[in-house]
């Protein structure tokens, strides 16, 4: 008789995404008339670039075209994604990292689920908290996070390390040694960074304790202030301990295109093993690339107008995070994030729960936001809004909340 | 210390193609001027049907403009794919299959190595032998084919069911009672098929059993021969028993496109736990959907104009299938497959193991194929030729053999 992974029976019920969706429809069927304001998913809005569209018409025709047609890709992807990968995001930035070293995939998502997959089940996890749940959700799956407590909403085998305005949302080392650590920089859900010194301590710690760290960098393009790295490879000795994921999603707009890669240096080892051989035989085994019309757009965000394009777009959603942030400021609200990342991160007023704040938002001001408890315990008392949506719409939320 | 998963390192090094591809190139750098005609890997070589490259042209401008820009996708997939799909692939067949059963993913290959993850690493698989290697390897990845032989190919803890001539190609129930099935009907890499009321017996012992079937159907589109079911739920009570695997691969060309799909049924039950709401979460969780442009170009060849033109396709490979198959048994060749699957499979002469027939067409004939031993150890004496090349070097591979 079969037997199902019990793990997936541990997780808790509601995701916190579909439990907002269900209040928001909830109210809106209630109120038909209500003008809801959205800055709760972190889903982008503004069209694609006009030459990633462009790169995409060419190779839709060279899909109709037999002399052009492209079958299976390579494992890792196609060499002219991944040089030019190589080029602008890691030589530009003095990064030693090499083709051969980069794995195309369909996003960020899919890699920071499956990069579990090349792990031993007895790994203990640390992630910051609150985390993006993907981290850990996969995790459960995979049987390495212990029991879930519903009422601290943690799980027995995970160490979780605060990230509060108390400790500027930047880490401590965590009592005990984790072996796996997840790192997000610029930060979801606190919109928050980490200055170079401190990542650098975090990589001396990772290779004094053998551990490595999955460096989600997902929201590296926000990046304004100096002292911020933009790729963990930036520091030194990263390349023998963590593995970087990136993502098309935000810097480009690819959420319902689908991009990202992983770079898995070929110096990261154990035992004498370099996990670069695992990743490329779980790439080449359980997966077949991402679509040639997609890594060609891929590519065309790095040409000259792509890049210029889509600094426009990141410009533009950042112009909608400062609205947000000094908008809240003037009214009163303590803000975090917003400057080197699309989301802000507030705190409730009045020693408001989060999911209250939301319930308020929602029901008074017709904004939607996302509760910062959904995030993990430490979200408690906070909120995040993002800076995806249309500046007119962000404009007239921060009214709202201003002129209550 | 982290650790690594060492499942990974029970791997036989070297995968079936990359060895063959060695091969090759070294024939080819010895020898630059051999023509040499291709009929090894199964990739497609006509470019996507006209009706397809006119609905992701559409569905690029989309992307394009502000107001029909998508963003993420539903979880599942998008609505309209699943209803042309449920409508055209299950309805239209007799099968009572609903949109909230079919999960959109990136492709076949991804779906059948990631299937194993709502399963228990405590379950004994069943395979036929030969074999699409994915099956076997993803489940080694995952720690439940036990070590594996060198010597016999074979590994201690996988339940191998030999498909050859002696038997039809068609499984007999093994003396071992498996957990997990995974059939492949048009099968890969044999190319014969199996009559429906066997595979009715194997349903019957599934639902007898409590094992679930992996159904692999990526070669359904090219069944002409009746009494061939082109769905496993064409047989009564396989929704209480079976996950089905689709392709866009080789009914439409989209082997660089990636797209495919997964039934999992919600009568699937395991201790009254639906095997549906497991793959649920795992889609949602560790994949974020296929790009939207190319869920739009999948629905496309369910139009009128997308079905007749991938029709088309299929027929064209079809004729390359009877000129391989007719010829080669007009020279004297024992062939199978090559009726309702575009592989040819075929008893190597004079009792040549597979690698010596393969160094044989490649060194003497300059063709290159695969041999059947690279699928398992019952592959051994045989060998695979693909229909998917041209017409012409079809007909001029066929020409060589023949005049040998």
């Amino acid at each position: 008789m079969f037997k199902i992974n019990e793990n997936y029976l541990k997780l808790p019920g509601s995701y916190l995404f579909s439990t907002i969706a269900k209040k928001v429809n909830a109210y809106s069927e209630a109120n038909p008339d209500a003008d809801i304001i959205r800055l709760g998913i972190g889903d982008v809005t503004l069209p694609l670039a006009d030459a990633v569209i462009k790169r995409m018409h060419e190779a839709v025709d060279e899909m109709a075209d037999k002399s052009t047609f492209k079958g299976y890709a390579p494992d890792l992807g196609y060499l002219f994604l991944r040089e030019t990968i190589v080029e602008n995001d890691f030589k530009a930035r003095g990064c030693d990292i090499s083709v051969d070293e980069i794995f195309i995939s369909d996003g960020a998502k899919s890699d920071s689920g499956n990069i579990g997959d090349i792990f031993d089940v007895d790994n203990k996890i640390a992630v910051t908290d609150p985390v993006y749940p993907v981290y850990v959700d996969t995790n459960a799956m995979a049987g390495r996070t212990g029991v879930y407590n519903p009422d601290t909403e943690m799980w027995s085998n995970v160490i979780y390390m605060p990230c509060v305005k108390e400790n500027n949302f930047i880490p401590e080392f965590p009592k005990e040694t984790p072996d796996i650590i997840y790192l997000c920089f610029p930060n979801n859900p606190t919109g928050t960074t980490i200055p170079k010194d401190n990542l650098q301590e975090w990589v001396d710690y990772a290779l004094k304790n053998k551990a490595v760290i999955i460096y989600d960098a997902a929201y590296e393009a926000y990046i304004s202030s100096e002292n911020v790295v933009h790729s963990i490879y930036e520091c030194e000795g990263a390349k023998e301990c963590a593995i970087e994921i990136r993502s098309f999603s935000k810097n480009a707009g690819f959420t319902g295109t689908r991009l990202g890669y992983t770079v898995v240096p070929k110096d990261l080892k154990c035992n004498g093993t370099s996990l670069n051989s695992l990743w490329a035989r779980r790439h080449g085994t359980k997966f077949n690339g991402a679509p040639y019309i997609i890594q060609a757009a891929g590519a065309a965000v790095y040409s000259e107008e792509g890049k210029k394009q889509t600094r426009e777009q990141i410009a533009y959603y950042m112009n909608n995070a400062s609205i947000i942030r000094e908008g809240l400021k003037n009214a009163g609200y303590e803000v975090f994030g917003g400057v080197d990342a699309p989301y802000i991160w507030l705190k409730t007023p009045d020693k408001m729960t989060s999911w209250d704040f939301f319930d308020y938002l929602l029901e008074e001001l017709n904004i939607v936001g996302t509760p910062g408890s959904g995030f993990g315990p430490s979200g408690e008392g906070y909120f995040r809004l993002t800076a995806f949506g249309s500046l007119e719409n962000t404009k007239r939320a921060v009214d709202r909340i201003v002129n209550k």
